[in-house]
């Protein structure tokens, strides 16, 4: 067999190097500030093809693209939305379903486009090298694809919404989805008025970030014993955010 | 409420944007070239800080850092790999299993870090905003923190390899993991001799890649009628490969 070819461009520059981590310390969960115009189609074209050169297992691509303009199905989804958003927000208790009720949660009818990433789980038969042991290898392939498209319409300039709040099979059912094909992500996708410099649930006093620091751990569960790894606390613990 | 800031750096340069499609594209799945030179407890917090900068539904930041660096571990968990892809070998019919057994798919002794990505199910009580009606939301969200940090590794000329041939029970049990977390990725991490240009499944005849635009479909499964949307799908075509 001949000898796979080798990257010529192993190395990164500093400026180059910095631009990825731009794009992922700038990448919002976009709901909100959606503009109508529309995103030339080389634009969707490049952040699409970023979707599909995500890593997957055993190369499978289990993905599809499925894109949602028409502001009939848009409705049709955003009513299924509504439905799984009223249920959810008596899920939690009075003060924070009050709290839950204020969010905005989806941008579904407002952003140009809406874009479904499945997972097709027969894709390549049966056994599937890498999902021998854990079947949900091939959702996180397409979970991956959904990142690198998320990070790519950053650096385009384009927002992008995840909207998880569906009854599944209402949705599968809108989108006639054979049984083997899961909706893995629902995006809501456009240019917007601004990025946000914080997660808006950060800001809407939600949640807080977690100090990184705390969420590491040495060779086994609970082991948070530094020692050796001073370096490493300290580099974490520096803000960067 | 105060309005929450804006970011002010909006749009990327064209040299940005493209240090992200590079760093998308020349991402690799490692698993045979690693060096045994260390990486800098810098690089490795910056790699991590990526990741703890993925989207994650409800800010659940469900995610733990499990390092590993002691020979000892690294040993265990190899036989655990080995036992399952034994198993794994077997599943498939005798010429493709004939391949199966003649690939490499893990670097857990050569690379220098082993890092378990986790998933801590009950990070934010039992309600979770995003995850009412798609229990997987969280597992997904520790997908987004993985890919995060293979971009990142990359733009680093960094390695990442992801293993998934285990039996999860044997591996929760050696990492000593309570019954609320999941390994949702164990990751070998070091410097590497090279990247190859093209995934290694692909180079070894194993699959192809699809063409993505056979991938794309409007409104409902299925429709491939393209009318109205030519330019997309001549975009798509066009191979930036």
């Amino acid at each position: 067999m001949e000898t796979p070819a080798h990257q010529s461009d192993h190395y990164f520059t500093d400026e180059e190097r910095a631009a990825v981590y731009k794009c992922i310390y700038s990448r919002r969960d976009v709901r909100g500030q959606f503009k109508p115009d529309p995103v030339p189609d080389e634009v969707l074209a490049r952040i699409i093809k970023a979707a599909h050169h995500a890593p997957s297992v055993g190369f499978m691509q289990p993905w599809n693209f499925l894109l949602i303009q028409s502001p009939h199905t848009k409705k049709k989804i955003h009513d299924i939305f509504l439905r799984a958003n009223e249920q959810a927000a008596d899920m939690f208790e009075p003060e924070q379903s009050a709290i839950y009720q204020k969010l905005k949660l989806e941008g579904i009818i407002e952003s140009p486009i809406n874009l479904v990433i499945t997972c097709d789980r027969d894709r390549a038969g049966p056994v599937v090298l890498g999902r021998t042991h854990d079947k949900s290898m091939d959702l996180f392939s397409s979970v991956c694809a959904v990142q690198n498209l998320w990070l790519a319409a950053r650096a385009e300039g384009v927002g992008v919404g995840w909207v998880s709040i569906f009854n599944k099979k209402e949705l599968k059912q809108a989108l006639k989805l054979p049984k083997s094909v899961t909706p893995v992500a629902y995006l809501c996708i456009g240019y917007v008025e601004h990025f946000y410099t914080e997660p808006e649930l950060k800001s809407a006093g939600w949640r807080e970030r977690l100090p990184v620091e705390d969420l590491l751990c040495f060779d086994e569960w609970g082991n948070m014993n530094r020692d050796g790894n001073e370096g490493l606390y300290k580099a974490l613990s520096e803000n960067i955010d």
